[in-house]
Protein backbone atom coordinates (compact mmCIF):
# COMPACT_ATOMS: atom_id res chain seq x y z
CA UNK A 1 0.00 0.00 0.00
CA UNK A 2 2.62 2.45 1.04
CA UNK A 3 5.72 2.63 -1.25
CA UNK A 4 7.55 5.44 0.49
CA UNK A 5 7.92 5.18 4.27
CA UNK A 6 9.65 7.84 6.60
CA UNK A 7 10.48 6.15 9.87
CA UNK A 8 11.61 8.76 12.54
CA UNK A 9 13.65 7.55 15.14
CA UNK A 10 16.82 4.63 14.85
CA UNK A 11 16.81 2.92 17.91
CA UNK A 12 16.28 -0.33 18.53
CA UNK A 13 12.47 -0.49 16.61
CA UNK A 14 13.16 1.98 14.17
CA UNK A 15 16.45 0.62 13.06
CA UNK A 16 14.96 -2.74 13.07
CA UNK A 17 11.70 -1.59 11.32
CA UNK A 18 13.57 0.16 8.25
CA UNK A 19 15.94 -2.73 7.73
CA UNK A 20 12.96 -4.43 7.00
CA UNK A 21 10.63 -2.56 5.08
CA UNK A 22 13.84 -1.75 2.70
CA UNK A 23 14.19 -5.57 2.76
CA UNK A 24 10.41 -5.82 1.28
CA UNK A 25 11.22 -3.17 -1.15
CA UNK A 26 9.64 -0.32 0.51
CA UNK A 27 11.63 3.42 -0.37
CA UNK A 28 12.16 4.52 3.18
CA UNK A 29 12.83 8.33 2.27
CA UNK A 30 12.25 11.84 3.97
CA UNK A 31 9.32 12.34 2.09
CA UNK A 32 7.17 8.99 3.04
CA UNK A 33 3.50 8.49 2.35
CA UNK A 34 3.69 7.20 5.79
CA UNK A 35 5.24 8.79 8.82
CA UNK A 36 6.15 5.75 10.72
CA UNK A 37 6.96 7.49 14.30
CA UNK A 38 9.54 4.99 16.38
CA UNK A 39 10.65 7.43 19.14
CA UNK A 40 10.35 6.74 22.83
CA UNK A 41 6.13 7.24 23.96
CA UNK A 42 6.87 10.39 25.80
CA UNK A 43 8.05 12.05 22.33
CA UNK A 44 4.97 10.74 20.08
CA UNK A 45 2.90 13.52 20.58
CA UNK A 46 5.46 16.17 19.62
CA UNK A 47 6.87 14.82 16.98
CA UNK A 48 3.55 14.32 15.79
CA UNK A 49 2.35 17.68 15.62
CA UNK A 50 5.77 18.64 13.92
CA UNK A 51 4.83 16.60 10.84
CA UNK A 52 2.82 19.00 8.78
CA UNK A 53 -0.74 17.60 7.76
CA UNK A 54 -0.63 15.59 4.76
CA UNK A 55 0.90 11.63 4.93
CA UNK A 56 -0.24 9.03 7.12
CA UNK A 57 1.22 9.17 10.49
CA UNK A 58 1.47 6.25 12.43
CA UNK A 59 3.31 4.94 15.69
CA UNK A 60 4.78 1.42 16.59
CA UNK A 61 4.10 2.20 20.94
CA UNK A 62 2.47 -0.71 22.86
CA UNK A 63 0.82 1.61 25.48
CA UNK A 64 0.29 4.72 23.81
CA UNK A 65 -3.25 5.67 22.43
CA UNK A 66 -3.67 7.30 18.94
CA UNK A 67 -4.75 10.90 20.21
CA UNK A 68 -1.35 11.66 20.93
CA UNK A 69 -0.86 11.89 16.84
CA UNK A 70 -3.10 14.74 17.02
CA UNK A 71 -3.77 16.45 15.01
CA UNK A 72 -3.54 13.70 12.06
CA UNK A 73 -6.15 12.41 11.92
CA UNK A 74 -4.99 9.25 8.84
CA UNK A 75 -3.41 7.52 11.76
CA UNK A 76 -3.07 4.41 13.07
CA UNK A 77 -0.79 2.04 15.57
CA UNK A 78 1.30 -1.09 14.45
CA UNK A 79 3.15 -2.52 18.05
CA UNK A 80 5.34 -5.26 16.76
CA UNK A 81 4.68 -7.73 19.82
CA UNK A 82 8.46 -8.36 20.38
CA UNK A 83 11.55 -7.66 22.12
CA UNK A 84 13.73 -6.12 19.59
CA UNK A 85 17.92 -5.85 20.82
CA UNK A 86 20.79 -3.92 18.58
CA UNK A 87 22.88 -7.16 16.97
CA UNK A 88 20.28 -8.70 15.56
CA UNK A 89 18.53 -7.53 12.35
CA UNK A 90 15.28 -7.42 11.12
CA UNK A 91 14.89 -11.36 10.87
CA UNK A 92 13.81 -10.54 14.55
CA UNK A 93 10.29 -9.29 13.65
CA UNK A 94 9.49 -13.51 11.99
CA UNK A 95 7.20 -15.23 13.95
CA UNK A 96 6.44 -12.02 16.03
CA UNK A 97 2.70 -10.83 16.34
CA UNK A 98 1.43 -7.16 15.92
CA UNK A 99 -1.29 -5.36 17.69
CA UNK A 100 -2.73 -2.89 14.68
CA UNK A 101 -4.93 0.01 15.92
CA UNK A 102 -7.04 2.19 14.01
CA UNK A 103 -10.07 3.98 13.97
CA UNK A 104 -11.77 3.46 10.29
CA UNK A 105 -11.55 0.42 8.32
CA UNK A 106 -9.15 2.05 6.26
CA UNK A 107 -6.82 2.94 8.44
CA UNK A 108 -6.82 -0.79 10.19
CA UNK A 109 -6.49 -2.09 6.61
CA UNK A 110 -3.70 0.23 6.20
CA UNK A 111 -2.51 -0.89 9.64
CA UNK A 112 -2.71 -4.44 8.73
CA UNK A 113 -0.67 -4.07 5.57
CA UNK A 114 2.09 -2.44 7.39
CA UNK A 115 2.15 -5.20 9.72
CA UNK A 116 2.42 -8.04 6.94
CA UNK A 117 4.98 -6.21 5.07
CA UNK A 118 7.41 -6.36 8.77
CA UNK A 119 6.48 -9.78 8.75
CA UNK A 120 4.31 -9.64 11.64
CA UNK A 121 1.26 -11.79 12.12
CA UNK A 122 -1.27 -9.11 12.90
CA UNK A 123 -4.54 -8.76 14.82
CA UNK A 124 -6.26 -5.45 15.58
CA UNK A 125 -7.05 -4.02 19.00
CA UNK A 126 -8.94 -1.70 20.15
CA UNK A 127 -7.41 1.98 21.09
CA UNK A 128 -8.88 2.01 24.67
CA UNK A 129 -7.49 -1.56 25.24
CA UNK A 130 -3.62 -0.86 24.89
CA UNK A 131 -2.66 0.14 27.87
CA UNK A 132 -4.47 -2.99 29.46
CA UNK A 133 -2.67 -5.46 26.36
CA UNK A 134 0.92 -3.49 26.97
CA UNK A 135 0.76 -4.80 30.85
CA UNK A 136 0.35 -7.82 30.07
CA UNK A 137 2.96 -7.92 27.28
CA UNK A 138 5.07 -6.23 29.95
CA UNK A 139 4.52 -8.72 32.51
CA UNK A 140 5.13 -11.60 30.01
CA UNK A 141 8.60 -10.30 28.83
CA UNK A 142 9.99 -7.66 31.57
CA UNK A 143 8.82 -9.35 34.75
CA UNK A 144 10.19 -12.88 33.09
CA UNK A 145 13.94 -10.95 32.73
CA UNK A 146 13.34 -10.09 36.76
CA UNK A 147 12.19 -13.79 38.01
CA UNK A 148 15.31 -14.93 35.96
CA UNK A 149 17.41 -12.67 37.52
CA UNK A 150 16.08 -13.17 40.99
CA UNK A 151 15.96 -17.03 40.23
CA UNK A 152 19.98 -16.60 39.11
CA UNK A 153 20.93 -14.76 42.51
CA UNK A 154 19.39 -17.35 44.47
CA UNK A 155 21.24 -20.32 42.48
CA UNK A 156 24.45 -18.19 42.72
CA UNK A 157 24.00 -17.91 46.87
CA UNK A 158 23.34 -21.71 47.25
CA UNK A 159 26.23 -22.79 44.95
CA UNK A 160 24.25 -23.70 41.89
CA UNK A 161 24.93 -23.04 37.88
CA UNK A 162 22.48 -20.07 37.15
CA UNK A 163 22.93 -21.96 33.20
CA UNK A 164 20.99 -24.28 34.80
CA UNK A 165 17.67 -22.49 34.40
CA UNK A 166 17.80 -22.25 31.04
CA UNK A 167 16.87 -25.30 29.90
CA UNK A 168 14.37 -25.15 33.01
CA UNK A 169 12.53 -22.38 31.74
CA UNK A 170 12.42 -22.90 27.95
CA UNK A 171 10.49 -26.19 28.80
CA UNK A 172 8.35 -24.66 30.66
CA UNK A 173 6.92 -22.34 27.74
CA UNK A 174 7.42 -25.84 25.63
CA UNK A 175 5.24 -27.80 27.96
CA UNK A 176 2.81 -25.33 27.35
CA UNK A 177 3.25 -23.59 30.76
CA UNK A 178 1.60 -26.58 32.68
CA UNK A 179 2.60 -26.19 36.35
CA UNK A 180 4.13 -29.21 37.95
CA UNK A 181 6.35 -28.70 41.46
CA UNK A 182 5.24 -27.65 45.09
CA UNK A 183 2.52 -25.92 45.04
CA UNK A 184 0.43 -27.80 41.78
CA UNK A 185 1.08 -31.06 44.46
CA UNK A 186 -0.49 -28.60 47.12
CA UNK A 187 3.18 -29.01 48.75
CA UNK A 188 2.17 -27.06 51.48
CA UNK A 189 5.79 -28.11 53.74
CA UNK A 190 7.93 -27.08 50.29
CA UNK A 191 6.65 -23.87 49.99
CA UNK A 192 6.76 -22.61 53.53
CA UNK A 193 10.55 -24.36 53.61
CA UNK A 194 10.89 -21.79 50.60
CA UNK A 195 9.63 -18.58 52.63
CA UNK A 196 11.81 -19.47 55.25
CA UNK A 197 14.81 -19.36 52.81
CA UNK A 198 13.59 -16.09 51.62
CA UNK A 199 12.75 -14.80 54.88
CA UNK A 200 14.86 -11.35 55.28
CA UNK A 201 15.51 -11.21 51.53
CA UNK A 202 14.74 -8.64 48.92
CA UNK A 203 12.88 -11.96 47.12
CA UNK A 204 10.16 -12.63 49.99
CA UNK A 205 7.66 -10.21 48.77
CA UNK A 206 8.50 -11.18 45.24
CA UNK A 207 8.06 -15.01 46.37
CA UNK A 208 4.72 -14.71 48.30
CA UNK A 209 2.62 -12.52 45.85
CA UNK A 210 3.35 -14.81 43.04
CA UNK A 211 3.12 -17.61 45.05
CA UNK A 212 -0.73 -16.77 46.21
CA UNK A 213 -1.33 -15.89 42.68
CA UNK A 214 0.01 -19.50 41.96
CA UNK A 215 -1.97 -20.71 43.87
CA UNK A 216 -5.23 -18.79 42.75
CA UNK B 1 28.04 -48.17 39.26
CA UNK B 2 24.51 -49.30 40.28
CA UNK B 3 23.45 -52.15 38.07
CA UNK B 4 20.09 -52.46 39.59
CA UNK B 5 17.67 -49.96 41.39
CA UNK B 6 15.04 -50.06 42.63
CA UNK B 7 12.57 -47.27 41.99
CA UNK B 8 9.72 -46.15 44.39
CA UNK B 9 7.08 -44.33 43.17
CA UNK B 10 5.15 -44.29 39.99
CA UNK B 11 4.54 -40.00 39.54
CA UNK B 12 6.03 -38.23 36.87
CA UNK B 13 9.61 -38.47 38.38
CA UNK B 14 9.38 -42.19 39.01
CA UNK B 15 8.47 -43.09 35.58
CA UNK B 16 10.27 -41.46 33.61
CA UNK B 17 13.51 -41.99 35.75
CA UNK B 18 12.67 -45.53 35.65
CA UNK B 19 11.81 -45.64 31.65
CA UNK B 20 15.24 -43.49 31.47
CA UNK B 21 17.25 -46.21 33.46
CA UNK B 22 15.56 -49.22 31.32
CA UNK B 23 16.88 -47.02 28.56
CA UNK B 24 20.69 -47.41 29.66
CA UNK B 25 20.42 -50.90 30.72
CA UNK B 26 20.13 -51.00 34.70
CA UNK B 27 17.70 -53.46 36.11
CA UNK B 28 14.64 -51.90 37.79
CA UNK B 29 13.94 -54.48 40.52
CA UNK B 30 12.49 -54.79 43.54
CA UNK B 31 16.23 -55.41 45.35
CA UNK B 32 18.56 -52.86 43.85
CA UNK B 33 21.51 -52.19 45.28
CA UNK B 34 19.81 -48.32 45.45
CA UNK B 35 16.75 -47.70 46.62
CA UNK B 36 15.33 -44.24 44.58
CA UNK B 37 12.86 -42.69 46.49
CA UNK B 38 10.67 -41.01 44.11
CA UNK B 39 7.79 -40.03 45.74
CA UNK B 40 6.24 -36.82 47.40
CA UNK B 41 8.37 -34.53 49.60
CA UNK B 42 6.46 -35.90 52.90
CA UNK B 43 6.53 -39.07 52.56
CA UNK B 44 10.46 -39.46 51.90
CA UNK B 45 11.28 -39.69 55.84
CA UNK B 46 8.06 -42.65 56.29
CA UNK B 47 9.31 -43.86 53.18
CA UNK B 48 13.09 -44.33 53.99
CA UNK B 49 12.58 -45.68 57.11
CA UNK B 50 10.51 -48.47 55.86
CA UNK B 51 13.26 -49.67 53.88
CA UNK B 52 15.83 -52.40 55.59
CA UNK B 53 19.34 -51.08 56.16
CA UNK B 54 21.93 -52.68 53.25
CA UNK B 55 20.91 -50.64 50.02
CA UNK B 56 22.07 -47.12 49.21
CA UNK B 57 19.25 -44.90 49.62
CA UNK B 58 18.69 -41.73 47.35
CA UNK B 59 15.61 -39.33 47.03
CA UNK B 60 15.73 -37.15 43.92
CA UNK B 61 13.52 -34.08 45.67
CA UNK B 62 14.81 -30.48 44.73
CA UNK B 63 14.24 -28.94 48.37
CA UNK B 64 14.24 -31.87 51.05
CA UNK B 65 17.27 -32.38 53.51
CA UNK B 66 19.48 -35.61 53.34
CA UNK B 67 18.44 -36.26 57.08
CA UNK B 68 15.07 -37.16 55.37
CA UNK B 69 16.71 -40.72 54.50
CA UNK B 70 17.51 -41.54 58.13
CA UNK B 71 18.29 -43.67 59.41
CA UNK B 72 20.39 -44.61 56.09
CA UNK B 73 24.09 -43.41 56.02
CA UNK B 74 24.95 -44.87 52.76
CA UNK B 75 22.82 -42.07 51.19
CA UNK B 76 22.31 -39.32 48.53
CA UNK B 77 19.93 -37.55 46.48
CA UNK B 78 19.83 -36.79 42.46
CA UNK B 79 17.21 -33.81 41.72
CA UNK B 80 16.70 -33.44 38.27
CA UNK B 81 16.26 -29.85 37.44
CA UNK B 82 13.35 -30.01 34.91
CA UNK B 83 10.19 -29.59 34.93
CA UNK B 84 8.08 -33.14 34.06
CA UNK B 85 4.91 -33.86 32.49
CA UNK B 86 3.09 -37.19 31.64
CA UNK B 87 2.72 -37.64 27.69
CA UNK B 88 6.54 -37.24 27.31
CA UNK B 89 9.26 -39.95 27.93
CA UNK B 90 12.81 -40.07 29.38
CA UNK B 91 13.86 -37.65 26.65
CA UNK B 92 12.61 -35.06 28.44
CA UNK B 93 15.69 -35.29 31.11
CA UNK B 94 17.68 -34.40 28.07
CA UNK B 95 19.76 -31.18 28.00
CA UNK B 96 18.52 -30.74 32.03
CA UNK B 97 20.72 -30.20 34.82
CA UNK B 98 20.80 -32.01 38.00
CA UNK B 99 21.98 -31.53 41.60
CA UNK B 100 23.86 -33.79 43.51
CA UNK B 101 23.95 -33.68 47.42
CA UNK B 102 25.95 -36.65 49.64
CA UNK B 103 27.57 -35.80 53.05
CA UNK B 104 31.01 -38.18 51.47
CA UNK B 105 33.24 -38.39 48.10
CA UNK B 106 31.68 -42.17 47.62
CA UNK B 107 28.26 -40.66 48.42
CA UNK B 108 28.57 -37.61 45.69
CA UNK B 109 30.79 -39.68 43.50
CA UNK B 110 27.83 -42.26 43.67
CA UNK B 111 25.04 -39.61 42.75
CA UNK B 112 26.99 -37.70 40.03
CA UNK B 113 27.14 -41.66 38.11
CA UNK B 114 23.89 -41.88 38.74
CA UNK B 115 23.03 -37.94 37.69
CA UNK B 116 25.03 -38.78 34.33
CA UNK B 117 23.23 -42.32 33.95
CA UNK B 118 20.08 -40.20 33.85
CA UNK B 119 21.59 -38.40 31.18
CA UNK B 120 21.49 -34.84 33.44
CA UNK B 121 24.40 -32.62 33.84
CA UNK B 122 25.07 -32.51 37.54
CA UNK B 123 26.53 -30.01 39.82
CA UNK B 124 27.31 -31.05 43.73
CA UNK B 125 24.87 -28.67 45.66
CA UNK B 126 25.53 -28.27 49.47
CA UNK B 127 22.86 -29.80 51.73
CA UNK B 128 22.05 -26.62 53.81
CA UNK B 129 21.14 -24.96 50.62
CA UNK B 130 18.53 -27.22 49.07
CA UNK B 131 16.02 -24.69 50.15
CA UNK B 132 17.41 -21.39 48.87
CA UNK B 133 18.49 -23.14 45.50
CA UNK B 134 14.89 -24.83 44.83
CA UNK B 135 12.87 -21.38 46.13
CA UNK B 136 14.53 -20.51 42.79
CA UNK B 137 14.11 -23.24 40.94
CA UNK B 138 10.29 -22.19 41.80
CA UNK B 139 10.82 -18.87 41.04
CA UNK B 140 12.11 -19.99 37.12
CA UNK B 141 9.40 -22.48 36.38
CA UNK B 142 6.52 -22.12 38.37
CA UNK B 143 5.96 -18.48 38.54
CA UNK B 144 6.84 -18.45 35.16
CA UNK B 145 3.64 -19.88 34.43
CA UNK B 146 1.92 -17.51 36.91
CA UNK B 147 3.04 -14.88 34.62
CA UNK B 148 2.13 -16.50 31.47
CA UNK B 149 -1.22 -17.00 32.96
CA UNK B 150 -1.91 -13.30 34.20
CA UNK B 151 -0.50 -11.74 30.98
CA UNK B 152 -3.09 -14.05 29.08
CA UNK B 153 -5.96 -13.25 31.31
CA UNK B 154 -5.00 -9.44 30.42
CA UNK B 155 -4.71 -10.13 26.53
CA UNK B 156 -8.47 -11.81 26.68
CA UNK B 157 -9.45 -8.63 28.51
CA UNK B 158 -7.65 -6.63 25.70
CA UNK B 159 -9.48 -8.50 22.84
CA UNK B 160 -5.70 -9.26 21.70
CA UNK B 161 -4.70 -13.32 21.28
CA UNK B 162 -2.76 -14.80 23.92
CA UNK B 163 -0.90 -16.50 21.41
CA UNK B 164 0.80 -13.85 20.59
CA UNK B 165 2.14 -13.84 23.91
CA UNK B 166 4.30 -17.30 23.11
CA UNK B 167 7.17 -15.81 20.17
CA UNK B 168 7.59 -12.95 22.94
CA UNK B 169 8.67 -15.08 26.12
CA UNK B 170 10.73 -17.30 23.81
CA UNK B 171 12.82 -14.73 22.27
CA UNK B 172 13.17 -13.37 26.13
CA UNK B 173 15.07 -16.05 26.99
CA UNK B 174 16.93 -16.32 23.75
CA UNK B 175 18.03 -13.06 24.11
CA UNK B 176 19.82 -13.95 27.13
CA UNK B 177 17.03 -12.66 29.40
CA UNK B 178 17.96 -8.50 28.19
CA UNK B 179 15.69 -6.21 29.73
CA UNK B 180 13.85 -4.13 26.99
CA UNK B 181 10.37 -2.13 27.60
CA UNK B 182 9.37 0.91 30.02
CA UNK B 183 11.30 -0.15 32.98
CA UNK B 184 14.78 -0.63 30.93
CA UNK B 185 14.01 2.67 29.04
CA UNK B 186 13.20 4.65 32.24
CA UNK B 187 9.80 5.19 30.69
CA UNK B 188 7.62 6.13 33.98
CA UNK B 189 4.33 7.34 32.52
CA UNK B 190 4.06 4.21 30.95
CA UNK B 191 4.38 2.56 34.16
CA UNK B 192 2.05 4.81 35.51
CA UNK B 193 -0.37 3.95 32.85
CA UNK B 194 -0.04 -0.25 33.49
CA UNK B 195 -0.56 0.47 37.14
CA UNK B 196 -4.12 2.55 36.30
CA UNK B 197 -5.01 -0.20 33.80
CA UNK B 198 -4.23 -3.12 36.33
CA UNK B 199 -5.90 -0.85 39.50
CA UNK B 200 -8.18 -2.82 41.18
CA UNK B 201 -7.69 -6.28 39.68
CA UNK B 202 -5.94 -9.49 41.30
CA UNK B 203 -3.14 -8.35 39.10
CA UNK B 204 -1.98 -4.96 40.72
CA UNK B 205 0.00 -6.41 43.45
CA UNK B 206 1.62 -8.64 41.15
CA UNK B 207 2.69 -5.80 39.02
CA UNK B 208 3.81 -3.86 41.59
CA UNK B 209 6.16 -6.13 43.25
CA UNK B 210 7.70 -7.26 39.97
CA UNK B 211 8.14 -3.22 39.09
CA UNK B 212 10.14 -2.88 41.57
CA UNK B 213 11.94 -5.75 41.63
CA UNK B 214 12.56 -5.08 37.97
CA UNK B 215 14.21 -1.63 38.49
CA UNK B 216 16.46 -3.07 41.25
Amino acid sequence: MFESVTVIGAGRAGATIAARLRERGVAVAEDGELHLLCVPDRAIAEVARSIPPGPWVAHVSGGTPLAALDPHVRRFSVHPLQTLVRGRGPEQLDGAWGAVTGETDEAREAGLEVARTLGLEPFVLADDRRAVYHAGAAIASNFLVTLHRAASDLFEEAGAPPAALVPLMRRTIENGFELTGPIARGDLETVARHREALRGTEFAALYDVLAEATRR
